[in-house]
């Protein structure tokens, strides 16, 4: 399976904490484990040409991963619809934590998917609620982050296809924060965690959680629906 | 609208912290907010014969409030799947708290409807999740219970047509507590809180989630849908 | 309830087929018999200043039709996003037939919203598939209309929240042709009947139909959800 | 992948029709391609010891399919019971055609799951509404079937996790026909053709739905989840 990691990658150039936690940028840490498990996985940045998306890539990616925050006003809108228009096709998409409104996932949504947030290292437990979904195969009933940015709710997204995971903070909130969606052929998983002032892509749970996120966002294979002008096929009967 | 509240009243008969709470039982303190909101209410219990809900009474309930917790086991199978029917044809179903095992819970979910407890007096708050929907009218972002037992995921049900409750316990879980359910014509809303030993069908935000509930839960009049054998209509053309 | 009728209007000023059946307007023809049922209805249309809805329109509006075909790329950006924004905040959306391609609905579904379709006369039986529903309360099995331009599956478009209404084809198709969303605290309700050279808006289960879905598509008064950054609210215990 | 295929296997007994239509009896003609692709197939009648289905053979079934019609009521109700549970504990179940009246679907639906029905040799056309969906991977708009038996709304379902399918019929009906839930663990596929007088089991498209089918119902393997008494974790912070 052919995957790719985009990641904003800013916050790795200024920020020495975050440099610290992700030398090689947060979206190496999100392939290296990928490509363990066997996937092709290439990553691209903002400020590659094109956003390092140009040319065949996005037609040979068969899931992308986003990664964005400080710039999602920076990333191309023409570059915004291709790949909604990829997604619709059957690409899959993985939109993590900040992702919530970059522009890809807010053309795809419709909604505002605007939500409460807090950095206060937050105790995160990511409960598990479907429990037969094979994002979460082998994970137990919860994933504990000893810290985390908050997210609360109302998370203002559509009601998801299945809601697979409920994150609990020790402030006092909670969040939907493992949602998947249809959308065309494609499928989306929109998924919580990961600041990048913590270590969170590092975590072994959360890497699993990706990498079945992947395999079941990958696209069935299949031809374009037929649409348009239609005549009458033949008298039924 | 004419409202019956069940309750299997056993709890208040031989628990003195229970009969403190409530001493006119759980029934009466659901019905009082009712009634004062205009509502028709009655109350029937499992003690009374046919559990109070022989005769016409089934039959002039537009929507049905159910609390069980000791006893599940002795409501009548034949009275289960009456009110089965009637819901399917239209009638409302309120299902509280212990309810999530009661006998036509289970039989309409079609689940075990298994979860996990504990009786520790963690503060509970439900966070709303869907704030345009009518239940929750009014609510604000959350209601907080100072003590409640605690309930937590895996909540073994169908997922929910729309979810309207999150709860976070301080315990580290969370539930979905708020579920709204369409069974043939019938709504269903199963709403978490009102452990027996807690004050809860008196606060205030309880209160009014559940005269939500009844408003949304009563029957779009209608007749019968057609089923059975369907000669052709005549051709369509 | 306030509701303001949106229209193109523009076959209607240059198809004499069309003017002879709706010689004030298919928004006349829609709000004629919303008005006869009580609801304040006024009308807008694409060529008046701000296509109609400058001002306070859409502050005052709390369901808004929307009929458009042939003119989609003429509307206004802006007011495109003003109406999106309403829908979020809890105004209701009724999108009529060849609407399925406004930027309205295409901007709050996310998806393509292509469709297959043909103008040949076919026989279209809508049949419902949600019968306590209250959009199609006192409806019955199903409407026939004796001519409609055909739309067929697949129907790009997310999966509803709650599918009401499947039309059959004479000619061999079928569509999900009532579809209930929420979209933020808005209802969206999509209706497939209404092509312009048909006396659809006259037939009588139509009206009724329509009138449904504005009283099921009208806001639950309330505030707006809080969002942004969110400080701890206090130790939770 | 261990499949086990249920028959009732009365109608080929008595009705030289069917008998020469499957002469090895439906589940035969169900098994067989299944076989040939590669599953691990096992088939099991009605009129066998404990239904067939006694000893490990439901412990090693990973996905049954079931097809019953004139005798439901013998269909004892302790394995029905058992097949319940294991449903939710994670096997696959495919009901086909009149096993929408099985005690099996109704005990895990919830409903009556009644609906309209002919035999009148109408056309079939099942129409894919989803087109991503790995269950009708490869097979095009729709699949025909020059005759068979109709089914018509409304069928007494609750609302599918996911609707796959719907019917289109000769006479002017429609039935939601290819329909995905989850309960529990387990994932669920209704298909509505199948009636035994016509040689609907040997159409390919047919054939290759049930293959899909079997794939897509197949547990994701797992623990049982935990529930039940659950002591506080640990203060969370």
């Amino acid at each position: 399976m052919r995957v790719t990691v985009w990641n904003e990658n800013r916050h790795e150039q200024k920020n020495p904490k975050v440099q610290a936690i992700y030398p090689q940028g947060i979206h190496e840490a999100i392939a290296a484990p990928l490509r363990q498990a066997g996937l092709e996985v290439r990553t691209a940045t903002l400020d590659q040409p094109q956003h390092g998306l140009g040319g065949q890539v996005l037609d040979n990616t068969e899931v992308l991963f986003w990664w964005g925050h400080l710039a999602h006003g920076e990333v191309s809108d023409l570059l915004v619809e291709q790949v909604r228009q990829r997604v619709l096709e059957g690409m899959g998409l993985v939109v993590l934590h900040s992702g919530h409104f970059s522009k890809i996932f807010k053309a795809l949504m419709g909604t505002s998917c605007d939500l409460k947030w807090r950095e206060a290292d937050d105790v995160e437990r990511l409960w598990v609620v479907a429990p037969g979904h094979p994002i979460v195969e082998g994970l137990g009933e919860y994933l504990e982050l000893p810290a985390e940015e908050m997210y609360g709710e109302h998370f203002d997204v559509p009601e998801p296809d299945e809601l697979v995971l409920v994150s609990w903070f020790s402030g006092g909130e909670v969040f939907r924060s493992g949602l998947c969606y249809t959308r065309g052929r494609g499928r989306i998983f929109y998924f919580r965690p990961g600041h990048e002032t913590y270590p969170t892509y590092h975590h072994p749970g959360v890497q699993q959680i990706l990498l079945g996120a992947a395999r079941w966002a990958a696209a069935t294979p299949g031809p374009k629906p037929v649409r348009g002008h239609y005549p009458t096929l033949r008298p039924p009967k």
